[in-house]
């Protein structure tokens, strides 16, 4: 499990019950599912434009924003950075708890 | 650093030299960048779509599929999800070595 | 009003109660509202890579696939062309009717 | 051709040359063909969006605001809604001078 992503995770949980003025999580739940779903879209496209203009330091940057939008989403109903990895490290053939050892299979 | 991202960039790095005849990620990286780029988009629009769907199980394939695909995006560029880990960690005051340490800053 | 957008909104409606099998339009009908949104966001993606890598044959290409999505997409809704124009006119003060005289004022 | 997106493109075309801090469009033009790109992908999440919230009014909005950027996206390449009109009415068999003619064997 990334120790990063699931603090993000609690970090957005611990949010999403602040006051929307005084917190972007919360704002964002206040608007609602499709507004967190559209602003997935924006920052998959600002993904791709960074990526392609080549710029290695806005691509980073994008992709974080894209990642921290889709935890959002995830939380929105429930899920979480957890049932992402189980699902990739179902298809690679990878484990999270003993490194390296899924590869050859993968 | 996450165990499954850190192990999934390594398949990538490895099936990338592959026969792209034989392996979906050497059959990206033989499109080359914009085709992998718009896969990103391609793919954050079915994540869109399954959230709106309510559809939990088509949101967790999907998110996958995303990141993914902004994993092969990155190591295009010789980037890799601890960059990404970095960027958001840094941003909300977490640490990736220290669990739940940084929670209570972010 | 546009003859050739007019023609494919009709061209759309003609197909949707075609055979899915022989009919791509029909096909996207028999997927559903979900899949034709999807399909927005992919030709969507495609048009900012192509626009990006400067291949204008791309971006006619891409741009015309993305305008008949929408177009299908509308459809699905009773909706067509018709109705973003009168938007677009609206917001930008011309008029369908008399050619180039809303210029001004926009 | 259609009279109001042709009169969109003299618009923009008008309004390209404009301040930057008085023209919405002037100011897109200043940022650059990836920003404009990136709002295409922006506009085409939340027409998805409208859809699939079956929210009529939000998506002619939506449909709208996207095709208009992607009309300052082609501008910006010298293109505008004519090409589109063309290649469209050439993959369907229609004619924007001849209406309805095309249908058939469309």
């Amino acid at each position: 499990m990334s120790d990063v992503f699931e603090q993000l995770a609690g970090v957005i949980a611990a949010r999403r019950e602040a006051d929307p003025g005084e917190s972007y999580v919360a704002s964002l739940y206040a608007k609602g599912r499709p507004a967190i779903a559209a602003k997935v879209g924006e920052e998959a496209a600002e993904t791709i434009v960074a990526a392609l203009a080549e710029d290695d330091a806005a691509l980073v940057h994008e992709a974080a924003d894209l990642w921290f939008h889709v935890l959002v989403l995830l939380a929105e109903r429930g899920l979480g950075p957890a049932e992402v990895e189980a699902e990739l490290a179902r298809r690679f053939g990878i484990s999270g708890h003993e490194e390296k050892k899924g590869r050859g299979s993968a």
